[in-house]
């Protein structure tokens, strides 16, 4: 690419224009011709791949398998379930008809009126309703259960204010939707699947989450019960990273799917659901990047190293080029991706910032008097510490480097979060808390009318019950009614 | 899954209902609720999985990068290439509306008509349009050529006629959209993919296809030339199992993509765009499945090898475990995928019966008796031919074996293809062979009238004008004119 690398606009002069920034220069992806939808460009998919794959071969080790159910909707199949059209019919994609002709001027199509469709057809927002209606068909007896299928695909949920990976109209996700013959075990399910994505936060993106459950009012439409985690962004923002929800007999009931249990007995289908989406692009963005550029958990970096050759003439270049290649072969059948990057178009201090940029976790250069001296030198992206070492050994040098940025930057990311996370006993030191950014540790009274005067008060959102940590019970900070446990609150994306 | 195992129709009984029969039997897919659109199940899915893990493979080896591009088309893009939007207008699902609200008599939603879109999208038929208008931004110059990206994504076309696989209204597929500074450099390009189709139909799908170009009635909307991969199935219809197109500038001019050149003029960039689809999953069912179900090639089965223990007692099948655990280990040490069904609620002759119906290539069977003596019954898939074997050095014999089903069902599907190639001279001749089914070699005057007349005639079309083969010139059988090489004729899916 022959553009300039501009300037990143500093995280601390404006937070919210540094990411937009990062997004776009880093090459992750762009804003399309299409309302609210993005363009993924090439680097932000590769790291998308990484995440999909990673998370795939965790579902499969837990029993799931993959299926595909059709993007389209008859629009009848939302009412079904009366929250679930509630939560989605005011924001989705809507097909009518299914064919253009040439318009009467000639200068373009127009829609055909006559292939309007029968009955409209929704662009899947969520596909509990064509899967709980496909499932009806597959289950008749407790031997047909459990089903735990995923699917990866598209969704479309028709967002007024959009931003590129955190809110899009359209967004890549996953979704796992199963059916069990017991509560206990949908339950299970629920609760298994939200600590898989929790380690997957945790060891791969390296993010810290808090895992809980949420309020009522910030349930999915549908589910008894919505398992959630909760990321700290670096502006003291919470991220919502991914749900699991125990969605009870609701979707069996609004598709008649009952099956004959172990007692000979008719009975309704007990329901999970679970996703993470390319928000996660987003979460991953705003817990580790700088103002150089992303910083990438070593695990999901497309490009684990790269490698600058500095020389002054083709000579130069193929002895360093004579020299890298064996540790080029080595880190490659150790597993670690590596990039040799000799374009000659480009001074080694561009490719420096753009590699900063890109957040490749490890650059090594080398001269000519590198190659006299036997040395390198190294530099990790997190802490952006550079040092000349021996060349001999390299390999398993940066094997343990990559070890230690992926610890380093969760214990960091993790120690910020801790930082942030405050216990406030009083509404008034609530709101001035809030101010400050963070997670809020407070008593609620357990209602949604209190939680909805918090959230007019203070735009801040209940984020979750945690499921670990404190559970001393209290009097609500705002209205002194009981309280089972404190609760988190904080602003959020 | 409690249900029966049902017999197949047979395939000289109807060949058609077989097919339809076994999509659905062997669990690969089911229609939905929504016309033209199929649910593909998890076993049909984790056949695709292992295509698209191979081909994703292949197109990385080759240079290319996956990305994602928005869903919905603006209507107006599809008029920027006049040839393109003949092609597609007719047959698409078009979005109008952004919310549904509830209707009068709150029974349902209907679709809210202040919600109208001020310009009407359409659900991508392709993405030539939306990444031509993307590219428009990426390119400047010569340096960032080319560009070599892939998407994997959903596709739909509102078809009238459906068959499951075959001709869906949405359809899962990749496609491939490059960029280049030249024109032989495309063609260059347009050649390679084809060729990586290719291979993986033959290596991997053991597909026997013939390598061609498409003549101007049958290119893709748009193109200047389409190189295909035909199959022949075992109805003697051929199949279209994967495209690759040469586009020229005409994208490029359409939404106006130029780049400085070396000799530093503006220049239309060139194109190519190639894709295969969910269809494979139809060629790879009629190209090897027999009156028991389907055959699988050992290269995409997801289960190579199937142990079914024959046991009385629980002391039986503790003995039968015991033996064959070690085996189990091996066989996936060495990469191969084992299920070992120890299930008792099945009878062992149900087991049978559903993994031929599932085309698993190797089932092995072992009871009280294999283990006194150190055998183990042996089935192959594609002859079913079984043998009692030592158990000793079974894991080798395996991985032999699946090798020889690999080879075997591909060189019999060839000798297959290949008798029924047959080379025509007159007319006549042609419209009482066409009967038989097959591939007719035949000399054409090169005009889509000739072509549209013998469709007319005979419903055969023109599959492709070989790369390969006999360039002997000669005279169309039609109309006598100077005909430049045979091509290829059948009847097609």
């Amino acid at each position: 690419m022959a553009k300039e690398l501009k300037e990143l606009t500093k995280r601390a002069d404006n937070y919210s224009q540094w990411y937009n920034d990062l997004v776009v220069k880093a090459d992750l992806a762009e804003q399309s011709a299409v309302r609210g939808c993005m363009v993924i460009k090439p680097y932000g998919y590769a790291i998308w791949e990484k995440i999909q794959r990673q998370l795939d071969d965790m579902f499969k080790a837990t029993g799931h398998v993959n299926a595909y159910f059709p993007l389209l909707i008859p629009k009848s199949f939302l009412s079904r379930e009366a929250e679930h059209v509630e939560g989605f019919a005011k924001e989705c994609a809507i097909v009518t008809h299914h064919r253009l002709r040439t318009n009467a001027d000639h200068t373009g199509v127009e829609v055909d009126p006559d292939a309007k469709l029968e009955e409209e057809l929704i662009i899947r927002p969520t596909s509990e309703t064509i899967i709980w209606n496909t499932y009806k068909n597959w289950i008749h007896s407790y031997r047909d259960l459990p089903i735990l299928c995923n699917q990866w695909a598209n969704v479309m949920r028709w967002e007024m204010r959009t931003r590129m990976f955190l809110r899009t109209a359209e967004f890549l996700w996953q979704e796992g939707h199963t059916a069990h013959a017991t509560r206990e075990e949908a339950l299970e399910e629920t609760v298994k699947m939200i600590n898989v994505y929790a380690d997957f936060a945790e060891k791969y993106m390296a993010v810290p989450v808090i895992k809980g459950v949420k309020s009522a009012n910030e349930r999915f439409a549908g589910a008894i019960d919505t398992y959630t985690i909760e990321a700290m962004m670096q502006d003291g923002k919470a991220l919502q990273s991914g749900t699991s929800h125990f969605l009870g007999q609701n979707f069996a009931k609004a598709f008649d799917v009952q099956f004959i249990n172990k007692e000979n007995q008719l009975e309704y289908v007990w329901a999970t659901s679970w996703g993470v989406s390319t928000r996660l692009m987003g979460a991953l963005i705003m817990t580790h990047s700088d103002d150089n550029g992303l910083v990438l958990p070593p695990r999901l970096a497309p490009i684990q190293v790269v490698i600058v050759p500095i020389f002054k003439n083709d000579e130069q270049l193929a002895a360093i080029t004579a020299k890298v290649a064996p540790m080029v072969e080595k880190l490659k059948a150790m597993g670690i991706s590596v990039k040799y990057d000799d374009a000659d178009n480009k001074r080694p201090g561009f490719k420096f910032a753009d590699y900063e940029l890109k957040g490749v976790p490890v650059r090594l250069a080398l001269g000519a008097r590198d190659i006299e001296n036997g040395t390198v030198e190294i530099m990790r992206r997190d802490t952006l510490e550079k040092e000349t070492i021996a060349f001999e050994g390299i390999e398993e040098h940066i094997e343990k480097l990559l070890v230690d940025i992926q610890d380093n930057i969760f214990e960091k990311a993790r120690r910020f979060r801790d930082s942030k996370i405050i216990t406030v006993d009083s509404y008034d030191e609530f709101k001035e808390k809030i101010e400050e950014g963070g997670f809020i540790l407070a008593h609620w009274d357990g209602t949604t009318e209190t939680e909805l005067k918090i959230k007019e008060d203070t735009k801040a959102t209940l984020r979750c019950i945690p499921l670990e940590g404190d559970t001393t019970p209290g009097r609500c900070m705002v209205t002194g009614k009981p309280s089972a446990r404190r609760v988190i609150f904080a602003r959020n994306y």
